[in-house]
């Protein structure tokens, strides 16, 4: 009978440990704070049927900036970094451009150069790379390209750059009934081609910066369709409420964002009756990621949008800092 | 024993009574033909495991046009009922329009000439009478509408002139794990007001035509959107399949659709792999409801988008045809 128990005993350990992820903390990659326990706090006060700011399953909508919230946006988006990598088979394709700037200065391979372009030409590169094809050949090459690409500084797939306590946080969030939806101002189509893989996210929950398209039918009659340079809505600043209410249609409960561009997303949530749980994210830890919130001693020119107005008026506004330093045990999963 | 065993069997009876809706055969309010058994079918064929066209429950998206699919269209659609009706409003708050066409028209009243006003005119008031508000006064007024506007023929709200078939087959599919979308012509934010409550369709699951907002800022800070006059996308024929694209990002496995304005969307989701369903409703029951499709000895110029053609394209391409008079037992929930 003893070696029954034993046996039993030991069974437990490893189902235990088998079932690890259900039967962890939630939140396990957050340090004991005050962000966490705001966190679990608003949780408790929206899921919790006897409290009176409950909120019933269908209206749990939780928005997520990407790029600097969800994952690494330095030292560029990598969306732009695709683009980027695309110029030569657009060149190909055409080979007029390849005198023309800006492709004739990205084809040089200058990042120095590179980076110095201003932005009416960037929007040039974004309308030569991301429109005129099919969406499926857009999926597909965005695809191949994710799976060769490496980040410069940890030399790993850009999808596994991912911030680990925001994906804890994302499944938190969702084991409580909320519906978890990325808000960004990257393209739609772009973010929808990895968001479920990388974040559990489908293609209906991604609010991106989005383009027309026109339907069409290809030599064999079958109906498709193709990427307009036609801009319907960018998703960034003022756009991302216009965004969640053109795709949602409803206010979220939970903003989560770490930039200028995230402002008004943050304000229009807290804005609603009830429970609102608005968080910015602090990119304050130079070692195990970068520092460029305000605040790092860093020249006002290099700030860029990420103000100490905006620190301002999360310290008013009763939104919640996320200081990456001193919130999140660890960055990465891979770590 | 016996007295037992009769309480017993009594409570059966009760509790089959009580729990009617679930026990009840799927698609009460078809008639057995060809269109049910199609639908029973394809259900079969996407959701057991063992099927080779087996759908992961994620993808299962079923898309229904709402006016003439899943409500009454005729005389004319709710919406542009309301937008009629919301004119004396608008002239109040702007006078000098009172004595300009088509507004000048609309407020005589005279249904024969309001319905003879070429497309631009209604344009205009569509314009007038669904832009320049807040999207919560919006939402308000058309609620309040609703409540009081009667269908001429049934003197009931619009909101009842749904097919109870229609509920049905949504209700069917939502049971099988599908994810039902309204894709209409009509307004997004018009249909999300009574979506829900209509349908059970919740507001994110809406494709309408869509119209831009533009973020701002109430006396006392409140942010808040304001709709504009700008047309982000005209969500029928070709836009239905871009609205499906922007809002969704998948192909439905299932669309019903009723008129021309749905050709696209059929076409697009049959040229689908795997198992699709396509369907069009077709109206020729003039005595429960309205005859208007083709074949219903109409001359060519009343047909309108119900054309011949139309029925021919979905006999080529394996569209299910519904007949309303041979394939609905009922055609109101209030019958």
């Amino acid at each position: 009978m003893n070696r029954f128990r034993e046996l039993h005993a030991v069974s437990l350990v490893l189902l235990a440990f088998l079932c690890g992820t259900a039967a962890a903390e939630p939140l396990d990659s957050w340090n004991d704070g005050p962000a966490k326990k705001a966190i679990i706090e608003f949780v408790k006060q929206t899921t919790e049927r006897a409290s009176p700011q409950f909120v019933p399953q269908a209206e749990r909508i939780a928005a997520f900036d990407q790029d600097g919230t969800l994952w690494v946006e330095k030292p560029m988006y990598a969306q732009v970094m695709y683009c980027l990598d695309r110029v030569p088979a657009v060149v190909k394709a055409k080979p007029e451009l390849a005198d023309v700037e800006p492709f004739k200065t990205v084809m040089t391979g200058d990042r120095e150069a590179i980076a110095k372009l201003p932005e009416a030409d960037l929007i040039k590169i974004l309308v030569a790379t991301l429109t005129g094809m099919s969406v499926q050949d857009f999926r597909a090459d965005v695809a191949k390209w994710l799976a060769q690409a490496r980040d410069p500084r940890w030399k790993r797939p850009y999808t596994e750059l991912t911030y680990k306590p925001m994906q804890d946080l994302m499944n938190y969030l969702r084991d409580n009934g909320y519906r978890t939806y990325i808000v960004t101002g990257g393209g739609q189509d772009f973010v929808r081609v990895y968001a479920e893989q990388t974040y559990g996210i489908p293609p209906e929950q991604v609010v991106g910066t989005m383009g027309g398209t026109t339907f069409g039918y290809d030599a064999s009659g079958k109906p498709f369709l193709t990427k307009d340079p036609k801009l319907l809505l960018n998703n960034d600043n003022a756009g991302k409420p216009e965004g969640i209410h053109l795709m949602i249609g409803r206010v979220p409960q939970v903003a989560v964002g770490n930039s200028g561009g995230d402002r008004q997303m943050l304000e229009y949530t807290k804005a609603g009756d009830g429970a609102r749980l608005a968080m910015l994210l602090l990119h304050d830890d130079a070692k195990r990621e970068y520092a460029y919130g305000p605040a790092q001693g860093l020249p006002a020119s290099k700030v860029g949008t990420f103000t100490q107005a905006l620190y301002d008026e999360a310290t008013k506004n009763g939104w919640i800092v996320i200081s990456m330093q001193k919130d999140w045990k660890r960055v990465f999963a891979f770590e």
